[in-house]
């Protein structure tokens, strides 16, 4: 083993880019840690462990990079993956649910009818970013309106300063990369 | 069990919506299929055990529903999971392969300089359905301008008639939906 720990691979595999997407942003490409066995393994690994603990029976990925780590963290738990998707991907008939951006507004949408049933089933979600938390709450508020519950919230990584924390507001949050503090 | 197989799995799961996302086209929706534990593991250990079959040392996923099966798969067989985006997603410097759409290009692309090294690595490329092929062909090119050698497709659903298979030529294809005549 290269790494001790999910903390360790993720020091040593992230790509950081300066000024990405826009000016003044450092971004967090994962890119890398999820292509190396070992740091994915890791990694999905801290993330199954936490959905578990809040009792997970389905995993929500948020796309499109949330895919990349709750398809395998559902695997690992024997659970189904349920893929939150933007606008426009799926075909009717939909669950929406709007949120705002920075400028404008965007959507969520899971399928209705004769999709899956969400009725009484614990949802936990899985990104690899929390930043400002409006994808996650507005997830969560679609999952709702479907009858789910959601459990909790996995994530990799979390941007500080833009209020995410906050919004979530009691829901329980697990950062793998932030393992004393961010299990609350 | 429900399911002797993915094949009925995806018999019993997959959501079939006519005219989406245009008139005269059946789209067949695999979020439910994903979203059933069962159905999801028989799908996940198929296209895993095509990918080993290849030899595949990495696993490269198509940006985004390609990342739902990749992962799972990648985690199942203790490699990684190469994301390959969509042009804009990631940030610099990035290797990038134009392909042709119906109307306009289009573009992949997966991190250059302190990102992944690709030379010498055999990469079996996961998506879900293959229709023109044109989004895995252009796959197989990026990954091979970086040195990599692409083993084989592992898809779950085919479309025929869109020429899809000719596409791909010689490499290695198998298909979820058609084992017997989907491994050549």
């Amino acid at each position: 083993m290269t790494y001790d720990n999910a903390r360790e691979a993720l020091a040593a595999k992230i790509r950081y880019v300066k000024d990405f997407p826009e000016e003044g942003i450092l971004f967090e490409d994962l890119t890398p840690v999820l292509a190396d066995a070992e740091a994915f393994q890791l990694v999905v690994d801290e993330l199954a462990d936490a959905c578990e603990r809040f009792g997970a029976q389905l995993i929500g990925g948020l796309d499109a990079r949330g895919f990349l780590l709750g398809s395998a963290v559902a695997y690992r738990l024997g659970l189904g993956i349920l893929a939150i998707r933007k606008q426009g991907k799926l075909p009717p008939p939909v669950h929406t649910e709007e949120y705002q951006l920075e400028y404008g507004t965007a959507a969520l949408e899971v399928p209705a009818g004769t999709g899956t049933d969400l009725d009484g089933v614990r949802v936990v979600l899985v990104d690899d970013v929390l930043a400002t938390g409006g994808t996650l709450v507005a997830a969560r508020k679609l999952l709702e309106n479907c009858g789910a519950t959601v459990a909790g919230h996995a994530v990799v990584l979390e941007v500080p300063g833009l209020g995410g924390r906050d919004r979530l507001g009691d829901s329980p949050l697990v950062v793998v990369n932030e393992p004393a503090a961010g299990d609350r």
